[in-house]
C-alpha cells in the first residue's frame, strides 16, 4: 500500500480556501500513486476555530458527502479529521472514506485540555479495523496515540497500520512526540503509524509540523519539516518486517503473559 | 537524589574479576556522591555465562550478603541484576539493597527468547515501590521495560523512577531501544528511567552499551557510549518537571479514562 500524509498550513483559515487546499492535496497525492491519504485533525475547519467548529458541525450523511465524493472520484481512501454532529453532541472524529464503501467513523477518546473538552464529546470505543489495499487499518486522533494502551489495543486486534490525524501544538514536548513517541508506538507494536499534522499558526495555536510515517522497526520512512505544508509518501509492506517482528515479539509475549485487559 | 548507572565490560568473564570490578565501580560511584547505583542484568556472573548462572545461583540470604555489606559500608543503595535461587527454580532478579534495610527482590517477568526461558523461572509480580533518598523507586529487568504496560503499572502505583538492570544484545533494534524506547517510557509516564547495560562481548553475546538516564520530559540526562565501560551520573529532581507533568497529564488521564486494568 502506498500511503500519503498531508501536512496542512494552519494559516489558511477561510473555510472555502481550506476546502480548496484539501482538494488540491488529495489530487496531488492520488497523482503520486497514493492508495490512502491521511489529513490532519479537524482538517476542513482548522483546529483553532473554536466554537465555529461546533456550530458548523454536520451529521455524517451531509458532513462527509463532499469528501466521500472526492474519494470515489480519485479512487483513493481518505482519512480525515473533522467534527461530526451526533445525537449526544459533537465528536472530534476521524473518518475513513473508501471508494464504494460505507464511511468508518472513530471519535477521539483522549480529549486534550480545556479547549477540546469544552467543545467535544469524548468517544468511548476503539475504531473498527478496516482493510484498505491489503492492510488492516485502525484510527486514532492526536493525543490518543500518546497513550500506549490505545495503540496496543489496535495492534492486538490485528491492525497493520494506525492512521492518526493530529494537531500537535508547538511545545517543548511536541518535537519529542513527533520524533520519538510516534516511532516507538510503531516499534513496540510492530506496525506502521501515519501521523498527519498541521504546520504554521491559525492565531489560536501554532503547530509543530513534523508529520511522520514510522515503520515497525522504529525507523522513519518519511517525515515533513516543522514549518511548511507538505505531502509525504511511503510504501507500507508488512512482509518486509518479518525479521523485526521475530526479534521483537511484543504482541506474542503480551498475549501469552496477559498483560492487558483487552 | 544522585543516581549512577554502571556500564560493565562483558569481556571480564572470570567471576572473581567481575566481583572486583563491581566493587571498584561501587566505590567510584559512592565517591562521586551517588545515593543509588544501578548495575546491569546478571552483573556478578555476566549475562552470557549460560548454565553456570543457574548452577552457581544462591538463595537470597547467602547470594546477596556480599553486596548488602558493600551497600552498608559505602552508605549507598545498590540495585543489581543477579540470579537468585528460589524453591521454584532460579529467578533473573533485580535486588535493591539499601543500608540497614531488608533486601527488596523483583523477578523478571518478560524473559527474552529461548536462552532466558531455558534458564530462569519467570516472575509473576510487579516490584514493590521503595523510597530511597526521597524518591519512590520501582524495579524492572531488561526486556520488561520494552512493554509499556509494566512501566505504566509502576507509574500508576506512584513510582518516581524505574531502575532497570539490562543486558541488551547488539542488534538493529537495540540502538532504537536505548535511544528511543527508554526515553519514551520516561516521557509517557512522566518519571525517570535508569537503564544500566553491559558493553563489549562475553563470547556468547555482544552488547549494545548505551546505558542511559532519561527524564520525565524525555530528555537524556546522561548516557554512555556503545563500546566502553562507564559510570554515568545524574541528579533526579521530580519537582523540576512540574511543567512537563502539567503539559503531559498522561497518568491523570489514564486514571480518569480507566485505560488499564491495574
Amino acid at each position: 500500500m502506498k500511503v500519503a500524509a498531508i501536512q496542512m498550513d494552519a494559516g489558511t483559515t477561510a473555510v472555502a480556501e481550506r476546502h480548496a487546499a484539501i482538494h488540491r492535496s488529495l489530487k496531488d497525492a492520488a497523482a503520486a500513486g497514493a492508495d490512502l491519504v491521511v489529513l490532519p485533525e479537524l482538517a476542513p475547519t482548522g483546529y483553532g476555530a473554536g466554537q465555529a467548529i461546533v456550530d458548523t458541525a454536520e451529521a455524517t450523511d451531509t458532513g462527509l458527502a463532499e469528501w466521500h465524493t472526492a474519494a470515489d472520484r480519485l479512487g483513493i481512501a481518505i482519512v480525515m479529521g473533522l467534527a461530526v454532529r451526533t445525537p449526544q453532541g459533537v465528536d472530534n472524529a476521524a473518518a475513513l472514506l473508501a471508494p464504494g464503501s460505507a464511511p468508518v467513523l472513530y471519535a477521539k477518546r483522549m480529549l486534550y485540555g480545556d479547549y477540546e473538552k469544552g467543545l467535544f464529546t469524548p468517544g468511548d470505543a476503539p475504531s473498527p479495523i478496516v482493510e484498505i489495499a491489503g492492510l488492516r487499518c485502525g484510527l486514532l486522533v492526536c493525543f490518543d496515540v500518546e497513550f500506549p494502551e490505545l495503540c496496543r489495543d489496535l495492534a492486538l486486534r490485528g491492525a497493520d497500520v494506525i492512521l492518526v490525524p493530529t494537531a500537535l501544538p508547538q511545545s517543548d514536548g511536541a518535537r519529542f512526540i513527533a520524533q520519538n513517541v510516534v516511532p516507538v508506538r510503531a516499534f513496540e507494536n510492530q506496525l506502521f503509524v501515519v501521523y498527519a499534522d498541521h504546520c504554521g499558526s491559525d492565531g489560536a495555536f501554532a503547530y509543530q509540523g513534523q508529520s511522520v510515517i514510522a515503520a515497525p522497526d522504529g525507523l522513519v520512512l518519511a517525515s515533513a519539516g516543522e514549518h511548511d505544508a507538505a505531502i509525504i509518501l511511503a510504501d507500507l509492506d508488512p512482509a518486509a518486517y518479518r525479521a523485526s517482528r521475530d526479534q521483537n515479539p511484543y504482541l506474542a509475549e503480551t498475549r501469552s503473559r496477559r498483560l492487558t485487559a483487552t
